[in-house]
């Protein structure tokens, strides 16, 4: 018997908290914004983009999507970037990505506010985040996945964790934060030799590898914890994970599934991150 | 058979290629100096100084102790740190620790501008090295871990490696620098239940626990690597590591031991980045 990960549940559970909180801050003159920039013409960035401002607008924060024209280049969003880290009217910053040739969210990461950088870009603020630091913020995606991790009764203390993929985005800040948690972490990745018999160590495993299929029933040890954060295209013109469910369905406890699993709880996060960065700038009444 | 890692004499070749490099910048009419803050009357801090005093009159670098007076707070600290990083004449800064109460590296590393900070003590830094962007220096005893290896020619790429300790001077950057070498890394800690049987997946162990002899024979794997970072006084008032010498004598294939390993590169290492500091800050002739 294998439990899914509701995630739209637990993205409208914390949608609401933070709702609660801008409400708080709106009460004293605050008006929380989140700006992201598009410098991209990608269709999965305006899907996202659209996702943004529909939690954004349920939490009662302003979302700006500030449009960058033509093909920038890294020094046209790194300064766009700095703009908006300067305007004390903008608590959060999203670089939406891909970004065009020649630009890099690690290059033009940097140019975010560490205060503002709310889906973690700069690396400084992975930096606070493997150091310990309080107030840092680390990507949305890898909050999302602590967070449906301790929504979901999930032990972490003692356990054996495995993360597959090593990007800075994911799985890097995954493996930090689940360390953080006192587990025992494995980072796998495209080099390592027998991938099934590593994630069958896993009481805790944690996919974002980026290839769809790529975990299925040989992966998984009964009664394992499965977090499926792959985004795949499908060939039915929607996401993917990669995770087989199908494979793991009986073998998993509990699997958060793509669609329907982090994605939404990503959304929430960043809104989460921006009350907690406008709680900041906002001066006690 | 267990090999010994000669750390003194991999030190002395490093300390000689660093000495080329510099008299190369001292040609150009640079002078690259490295700055010591001591802020703490540790008999161990005082010890390290005099190592990287004379590794410095060896590789031509000159080495400046900046000594705060009476019990200085974070503020002190981080102040004289945010001096030395603007002197144009300092192209290295190493804060010694332990820092006297209230004060850590954490709090006070951001004083330090990435550029110079040849220790990795800011957590901008080790945010870069976590990035994989060029230019950011790891801990020096990270990068000597790593230097060790690759010197010893033990292959990484595709190899079990397990870091036991996760503190961010040490464990975390190490098993950054690991898994940027291709391994696929396990993080252990105080909280990893058992943790003899982790230990023994490894085709590569490098211990920083802090805690003498806590590695034994049933630790690791016949023909392991085991690089042992530990520092612990000895009973004979000198250094003892994390790992029982003699009780892995004969299974693993090759121990850096302590001491004679790890700590002589370690300040080998602090040259080199000082080196490379001071190449990026002389203006090419």
């Amino acid at each position: 018997m294998t439990d899914l990960v509701d995630g739209r549940a637990i993205a409208a559970a914390l949608t609401e908290q933070t709702a609660a909180a801008v409400a708080g801050l709106r009460a004293q003159g605050g008006r929380p914004a989140l700006a992201v920039l598009v410098a991209t013409p990608d269709a999965g960035a305006a899907w996202y983009l659209r996702a943004i401002e529909r939690t954004a607008a349920r939490a009662g924060i302003d979302a700006q999507a500030h449009r960058l024209p033509g093909v920038p280049g890294a020094a046209d969003i790194s300064s766009r970037l700095a703009a908006l880290s300067a305007d004390p009217a903008v608590h959060g910053i999203v670089c939406q990505t891909p970004l065009p040739p020649g630009a890099s969210l690690a290059t033009v990461g940097p140019a975010i506010a560490p205060g503002k950088d709310v889906d973690g870009a700069n690396p400084a603020s992975l930096g606070a985040v493997a150091t310990g630091l309080p107030g840092a913020f680390p990507p949305a995606t890898a909050a999302a996945v602590l967070h449906i991790l301790r929504r979901s009764d999930v032990p972490l203390r003692g356990q054996r964790a495995v993360v597959v993929g090593r990007s800075t985005v994911v799985g890097k800040p995954v493996a930090l934060l689940l360390l953080a948690a006192d587990a025992t972490v494995t980072i796998c990745h495209s080099r390592t030799p027998d991938l099934a018999a590593v994630c069958r160590e896993a009481d805790v495993l944690v996919v974002a590898a980026g290839r769809a299929g790529l975990i299925g029933a040989g992966h998984v040890r009964p009664g394992a914890v499965v977090i499926d954060v792959g985004t795949n295209p499908s060939a039915a013109g929607g996401l993917t994970g990669d995770v087989d469910a199908a494979a793991v369905t009986g073998i998993a406890a509990l699997l958060s599934p793509v669609p329907g699993g982090v994605g939404p709880v990503t959304t929430a996060m960043l809104m989460s991150h921006t009350a907690d960065a406008a709680a900041r700038a906002v001066p006690a009444v």
